[in-house]
């Protein structure tokens, strides 16, 4: 057992998770912040400040990233940094980004009040994490040098092209490059998070070690037929690409399974769908998620064989490699667990995290902490206050440790 | 074997059915001339003055519907009606409705030439009997008196009320139940159609005799789950709306072929229908055809059960019974092939058409020749010169043997 360190203020946590979730409100109880919308500056101004008057160094970068720094000894080496986000999906939950930053808050608040750390630590809020520019992470892909060519003219959520919405926060889009930064620059970035899944609470274990974030891959499976009138085209004169279709949900499923692979059929068109006609035309979304890409690999030669053998043609879209966090990282979590004696366990994300993107510069890792009923994305979304506290402390302990583990290595 | 009766100008005939197709002719081959439109105003108009200038009392009900009457004799009496429609579908074909309106115009050309009849003939252009003004037939309902309260007010396919394209037409919506005829205001009405079914082509008979119309219903088929993250919803854990209603696509397939009517599932509606979401709901359009009630009742059943042993529920939303054409005329019908030593079938239209609409007021029937491939409602629809001709003269040597039979038995 290590001597007990620096204390999370528990009241003051749940206070501020309060106070950000009275940014964009909702009737249902949820919250809608937006990335860039004046919503979403408001709560992150009220973190700015809070950061500010803790005596940290509070910048934004080019992407609207805040990076807020505490370096007391001035020492200018690389900080261990710690957060998350604030921007919401439109009617989303109160936890999802926002407990990560609230708790990175708790860290400095901590440590301020004693315990100070032998490397600079930084917070960051990062900016437009959620799907709504064009695609999720938009700012740590910045960070990380890695947005395409084409992210800033891409439309957002609501058809407005991400440069646009950029431009309404008073952000320059042709600066954004320049929110790259150079591998190194921290030391590594820690990020506690909801769950936004079952696996913790249906298990009882209340601290998710979260090894790394799943690869995703996107195909479009076409299954062609003839449409014809469903009045006087007989049954056995039918070529109905939905009947061909339709047991390929199935068989994603199976597929999956057979991996141990995530396999969803999220959505599904019918060509030219009416009541009456016959469906000439059927073309699926499917999407294998897992963090072993041989798994996906597998996966994929399977649905691509019976998809042909089906009638029908699978083609990729899209591709995301499995991001893995720092296996060091993850062991000091575990040892800070154990000497707190929290059960914890191993686990992936399904979900992609900033810091998954962020692998890309610096080590990262994330902790989780229980959602209720797996649910997220949605007002209903919930962690118990419990389970909010504890995470933060764990992630104060988690940043005090590789700090000692840093310093010693180095 | 009958003496030869009058003989339908081929050449002519032909020559219509090009002049008509040029009223909305598309670039692909095809025919725009959507009820109401003025496209279908200006062939309307053009069908008129033929009309009138072979000497018939041309004159258009308050739903728009051409009624022209031959009765060179003055008696009065309930006239043979024959006809079909000029308006279109978007985009549609060149013979559906077209034909069996420029046969009843060879049919008048055939007995004014000599010939004449001992009942008046009438010929109907019926307006509007396409899906396209919030449902179908709608001017042979209005004729009926079978127009339901809120037709007026539904939307048409453009999204304009339907009052208000009548009103674009000149006509006044308050005054279409106007159109209503009483019981026995014809003698009979004979309709010439493609089949816009492969059966005829596939069989090699030119002639269908057809003895009605199946009967539809429709019903909206609900599979309920729980919408979650596609990334952190393990696979055991999932309630996918879209894997337990697949299923039933082949389920509706499989019961249709066993209770020997049409099944069809024409579109899926997958919610909320992203690739990253797991479905929490899936609604699918189910219908049913056939001209035999008690065999859609027993499939209806049966789908029921089927569906409600898989998690889902089927819910009716609408009932079309099955419209029986007049005996008397199906055989004057056949015996006319017979002398005319021309190959025929009974068979039944899965599509809606105004005479089974008619048959409310009047006895009934209709006479098909082929489509090729089945095809309609589409630029490639096709129908032979020799099938047209061939339709359009046993049309004509029909009404000349119900004319007799009328006679003989009155």
């Amino acid at each position: 057992m290590s001597a007990p360190g620096p204390a999370v203020d528990a009241s003051r946590l749940i206070e501020d998770l309060e106070t950000l979730a009275g940014f964009g409100a909702t009737d249902g109880g949820g919250v809608t912040r937006v990335a860039y919308s004046p919503t979403d500056l408001a709560a992150r101004d009220w973190v700015d400040a809070e950061l500010g008057a803790l005596g940290l160094d509070v910048r934004r970068d080019p992407a609207g990233t805040t990076i807020a720094i505490l370096d007391p000894s001035g020492s200018g080496r690389p900080p261990i940094a710690v957060g998350s986000h604030t921007d919401t999906v439109p009617d989303g939950g109160r936890y999802d980004g926002a407990l990560g930053v609230v708790a990175a808050v708790a860290c400095v608040r901590a440590l301020c009040a004693g315990g100070a750390l032998r490397h600079p630590l930084a917070v960051l809020n990062l900016q437009a994490e959620e799907a709504t520019m064009g695609g999720a992470t938009f700012a740590s892909r910045a960070m990380a040098g890695a947005l395409d060519a084409g992210a800033l003219a891409r439309p957002a959520h609501d058809g407005v092209p991400v440069a646009e919405h950029l431009r309404r926060a008073g952000l320059d889009p042709a600066g954004v490059a320049g929110a790259a930064l150079a591998p190194g620059s921290f030391a590594a970035f820690l990020e506690l998070h909801i769950e936004q899944g079952p696996v913790l609470e249906s298990t009882g274990v209340p601290i998710g070690v979260v090894e790394g974030i799943a690869g995703i891959r996107r195909f479009v499976v076409t299954f062609s037929g003839t449409a014809n009138h469903a009045g006087t085209t007989p049954m056995d004169a039918r070529d109905d690409a939905l009947v061909a279709a339709a047991p390929f949900v199935g068989v994603v499923r199976d597929v999956a399974v057979d991996h141990e692979v995530m396999g969803t059929v999220g959505t599904l068109r019918v060509h030219p769908g009416a009541p009456s006609v016959v469906p000439g035309r059927v073309e699926m979304d499917v999407e294998l998620r897992s963090t072993a890409e041989p798994r996906i690999d597998a996966a994929e030669r399977e649905l691509v064989r019976r998809a042909a053998e089906m009638g029908g043609e699978a083609l990729r879209v899209s591709t995301k490699a499995p991001a893995h966090f720092a296996e060091p990282l993850l062991a000091r979590l575990e040892d800070v667990c154990r000497d707190a004696g929290l059960g914890h366990r191993r686990m992936w994300s399904g979900a992609g995290h900033d810091a998954g993107v962020l692998t890309a510069i610096t080590d990262a890792a994330m902790l989780f902490v229980p959602s209720r009923g797996g649910v997220s994305h949605n007002p209903a979304e919930h962690t118990d206050r419990e389970d909010c506290v504890r995470g933060a402390q764990a992630l104060l302990d988690w940043v005090v440790a590789i700090d000692r583990a840093l310093s010693a290595g180095s």
